[in-house]
């Protein structure tokens, strides 16, 4: 199925008049986020399937047989048939950290082209960072102990694929989605449900089962009756294994107060000879409850995450925007923004970079910067993906988009991964773009508001 | 791409177990909710995924080969190789409403069978549920104003045609995603982008341009610099649409005081001889502040709802479960259930149904009864959709589920639908549930916990 139609109607609509106005300046459009939902940053991700979506981008025969029922015009959609994307692409690579207002993505390219890929950006950018993101937060709180990405169950149906992709660029450690193990190549755990136990007639029963069919890789998930019972038979079958020269590798907790019961549940398996036995805790967790847990010494070793890795909970999408900068009309460049009542919904004009200061491998400080300033000190975060319509970027694997997450978090000073509290990343505007940023609310005020404001 | 590997590896590894251990009974497992993120009742949506699946379900020649990789054993990859579903599933037809602890779903077959199905209907059952209860909820906050909806950029990636499918299914008029307009015959709606506004050297010139390409449904935008300024160009614009003999059909407020605006703005326009042109508003809209907008008396004729409607904001995700009710073995049923030290974890035993007492077109009361029991004046609320794992139900169209669900809500009382603060719809237990809950609950305090708890 082409991805052309996925879009907002109203991209094809305004299209439209472009078209029929010719009015097709070449636009600048940047992408970037507003106010991040919790924390002070965000890890970058998503662009892989953008490069993919702008490379094929076509109108196949059954989209246009579709618009034609929605009135469009038959002239323009002659010129759909034979639209491609031809612009240029500027963006951070997938697993960058980025910071309100900096453009993330930048789209140079005829404006009724830029304008269509906006929501396809949007919907693609916004949700892969906002989950790459909250990956980063839960795998800060649990200080080393590994992450399994547990969410299918609760994602949002079909995102489940993306959502898993993004936990692991942001540094968890494993997934129990198996079609996500098959196509990104992600490392898949996962062992028993509360049903395996109680289809057994005894709980017992069910673990010596598993046991007997995985004596090398057994996690027992003992709190379907009672945890502290079910860690005694847990030890029983660790001990039955012991005698077959085979480990138990680890029990799971799923239910209760995880910090009082993980210390008890160690007690009985240490007890017992198994202090190798690890322990693994789930059942709704997320960053401030983890964190929560390691303060009070729980014994876990291991932490499985759900819905809200997958969903973002609470916040279940970031609120990125994809805005006109600048528009070359006749040879000249025309900075663009929107002005608002609400002071935050104002966007910064011009074709601009951004750029970062490290020192001694800490980013310092952050500046937006109009394209033609050149900023001393700090280097570029934006690059070119796409050059006249064409990808112009190795795409890099998987696993080296999630090493290049783990070295920038490494960069990023411990005080801004505050799960709460953290301070804001110093971004600063360029003398360039304060200047035209002033000039243009002027010219606004003075030719579109009558001075009114 | 095959479905089958879009399940947790617990599923696979507990298949290999029963496998293993020729552990394979008749199970029956329940597909229900425990806790509803909002209001009182659930609008259920997503059967027809589950319905497709359980028909198409194989393991193709990749999967076989990805699990391999995975340790499974060889003669288990054998079975899956020939694997289907054999069983027998009842289920709420989609646009039904259903209330905490009833079966929505519920599934018979093979226990190997029954339990690699639980991811799927959970992913899928748990998120269309959820989206086609936001919009009720939306919906009935607007009092038949329409809503449209326009999420696609804020969605969850890939989640967006089940989004927006299900807020059809839940009484919205139209959606901007012009790919679910194409996959599901929903109507399509949206005119213009602020980007479109500032791409124009000014503003009317924007607002000509696009009249000019669609004189007979145009729409203007009218916030980009401020919202009174372009409300009197746009009356402008409608003035000039007149003497073509055309008619502006509305502007769209997008930020700001949207109450007080859509009252200034409507005065603008009904001085103009304009008032017939509709105003629609948008702007991070949710049930809440619909309500609070048409309390208020705000002039606003149509409301765009993107974020919340297709993510569920503030609650991303519904805690629907799937648990294990009962084993045949060796020809006699043993119910199951799960104990929990937290009680809203413990699930309910036995082969259940759900039947509704209805008194003149409004529902009374719903009780859920097991298999074997009888309830007077009252009708079932579950079908029988699959037999012997072929679907024995006729699939209604998009169209006809969306009137089930309005014919539906039309009969539950509005005090079920307050935003906030509704009671609690009442939902009996039968006289032989209760009896064989309590049964079971002394059973495995005797036997797995030692009368402990």
């Amino acid at each position: 199925m082409s991805e052309a139609l996925r879009t907002d109607l109203y991209q094809l609509t305004m299209m439209q008049a472009y078209w029929r106005s010719r009015h097709n300046p070449e636009a600048t459009f940047d992408y970037f986020v507003r106010k991040i939902p919790a924390g002070s940053y965000l890890l970058t991700a998503g662009l892989d399937y953008v490069l993919d979506y702008i490379e094929n981008l076509r109108f196949e025969d059954d989209d246009i047989q579709y618009l034609r029922t929605q009135d469009f015009n038959e002239e323009f959609l002659g010129f759909l048939r034979d639209f491609r994307f031809t612009g240029d692409i500027l963006a951070m690579p997938e697993g960058s950290i980025a910071f309100p207002l900096e453009p993330i993505i930048r789209v140079t390219a005829p404006i009724m082209e830029a304008q269509l890929v906006e929501t396809f950006i949007l919907n693609k950018m916004n949700f892969s960072t906002l989950i790459a993101t909250k990956a980063a937060r839960v795998v800060y709180a649990a200080r080393g102990r590994a992450i399994a990405e547990f969410g299918l169950r609760r994602a949002q149906g079909d995102a489940h694929l993306e959502a898993t992709r993004a936990t692991y660029i942001g540094g968890c450690a494993s997934t129990s989605n198996v079609l996500a193990g098959k196509v990104f190549g992600i490392p898949v755990s996962g062992t028993m449900a509360h049903s395996f136990v109680t289809s057994f007639e005894h709980e017992i029963d069910a673990f010596r089962a598993y046991a007997d069919t995985f004596p090398s890789k057994c996690f027992l998930l003992i709190d379907t009756y009672n945890t502290i019972e079910g860690a005694k038979k847990a030890a029983v079958v660790g001990k039955e294994l012991e005698k077959r020269g085979e480990k138990l590798q680890g029990v799971r907790l799923d239910s209760g107060d995880l910090s009082e019961l993980s210390k008890q549940v160690r007690m009985i398996l240490d007890d017992a000879g198994l202090a190798y036995v690890k322990i693994v805790a789930s059942g709704d967790l997320n960053e401030w409850k983890i964190d929560e847990l390691m303060k009070k010494g729980a014994k876990i070793d291991m932490f499985g995450v759900g819905t809200e890795l997958v969903t973002g909970r609470p916040t279940p999408a970031l609120d990125g925007i994809y805005k006109l900068s600048d528009v070359l009309e006749r040879g000249r460049h025309a900075p663009k923004m929107k002005l608002s009542e609400e002071i935050v919904k104002a966007t910064l004009p011009g074709k601009k970079l951004v750029w970062r200061t490290i020192q001694e491998e800490r980013f310092i400080k952050d500046i937006i910067a109009l394209d033609d300033e050149k900023i001393d000190n700090a280097v570029p975060l934006l690059e070119q993906v796409v050059k006249k319509g064409k990808p112009v970027h190795d795409s890099p694997s998987l696993a080296q988009i999630r090493q290049t997450a783990a070295a920038n978090l490494s960069k990023l000073s411990d005080e801004y991964k505050k799960l709460d509290g953290a301070p804001v990343y110093s971004v600063e505007f360029s003398p360039g773009l304060v200047a035209l940023r002033e000039r243009l609310v002027e010219k606004i005020r003075r030719e579109e508001i009558g001075s009114k404001i």
